[in-house]
């Protein structure tokens, strides 16, 4: 029987969290979702599969049109290039995507009600939530309300990363044995594999191993390839 | 400038609470956003897009294809029936899709958002809201605040029909001058045009327009023509 559900979008936080819910549940009770919503980097969705595949849980694969619909957005719109800095109006950088993670855990939460489920995992965190506002706890605090109220639902969203930092979030990592997961993990805003090492995401990634004192598996598995 | 977007299924009270709209804000002021869902009847979005041609207000088509993905239930499954009653499990009608104006009402606040839109206007109503716990005020509330948050944005969510009778919601329409464009709008759970008149959703219509001592305009279009 499954017990929880986590949104996996393929990138090291949500990896993390796969094996924290595996850690809190147990095998064979978790399963994941992955929302294809026409991102830039096809390759996390990949990414998404072979995590999934190598923690031998159950995925599924949800295609959300929407967001490339409504447009005008870095992320979803080709068109658009990922701009340093910010927005002008709204001080946020121009890869926001407004509400996407309260519509990625209200279907996460209809999948999770269809199968049963009252455990919805998911990797946002505060403390780095570089300007998004539906990562700060807040925000998910009074969605899970919502979608409690909504969906005549008894469901908890766990945050388990919320108040953490990268550093702390590696650490956690090895402690799961999520550490040969994330050499299959995707975070460069440029798509990169092996990843660029100078983007925003990238320079975010590396800084938080380094802290940690562990080195990246994922950067680990491209050493010595061929640039 | 847009003040306010109206959610606009094409069917009775989301047409009334758009001639709500216009008269709150003023003509000019009001903009829609309509969902293709793959709801069962695509009549729905063609009452819809009749209704603001007719109300001369700018109307937006979005696609949602994750419902049909997240399967099923009778509402977007074509291969399902619709079943008279309730499902055992969780005792709603079985069109019930979890969470689906939790979706839509995220979804039209992302679009209010780039267009700098500050109010939503819905017609879910608790007075017959037929088993769908995110037509009832407490979700609604909940959904507002979780929008505000997760999009750090000042947005209110209207739902002028809340706690009207169907009958109620008939009358105010007439005060509102929408009377003409109801006989556009769809309601039928069976999609036929005339409407088929014995389903609970020409039923509940049907009393209401009686109640109300009006005649449906829908019907009255169709009076005299061949069956």
């Amino acid at each position: 029987m499954m017990n929880a559900l986590v949104v996996l979008s393929g990138g090291q936080d949500s990896t993390t969290c796969l094996y924290w819910a595996l850690n809190r549940f147990g095998a064979g009770h978790v399963a994941a979702v992955t929302f294809d919503y026409g991102q830039r980097h096809r390759i996390e969705l990949d990414c998404a599969v072979q995590v999934a595949t190598l923690a031998e849980v159950p995925h599924t694969l949800l295609p959300i049109d929407t967001f490339a619909a409504l447009g005008g957005n870095a992320l979803t719109d080709a068109r658009m290039a990922v701009r340093p800095g910010v927005d002008a109006r709204t001080c946020l950088p121009n890869t926001f995507v407004p509400g996407r993670n309260l519509i990625f855990l209200t279907f996460a939460a209809a999948l999770a009600y269809q199968w049963s489920i009252h455990h919805l995992v998911t990797g946002v965190a505060q403390t780095d939530y570089s300007g998004y506002p539906d990562c700060r706890q807040p925000a998910i605090q009074a969605l899970e309300q919502a979608i409690r109220l909504g969906m005549d639902y008894d469901l908890t969203i766990h945050t388990p990363l919320m108040f953490k930092t990268k550093a702390e979030t590696v650490r956690m990592a090895r402690e799961l044995g999520a550490l040969p997961a994330l050499a299959w993990t995707h975070t460069c805003y440029n798509g990169q594999q092996p990843p660029c090492g100078v983007c925003p995401a990238c320079d975010l990634r590396a800084k938080g191993f380094a802290e940690a004192g562990i080195p990246d598996p994922l950067v680990e598995r491209f050493r010595g390839s061929p640039a």
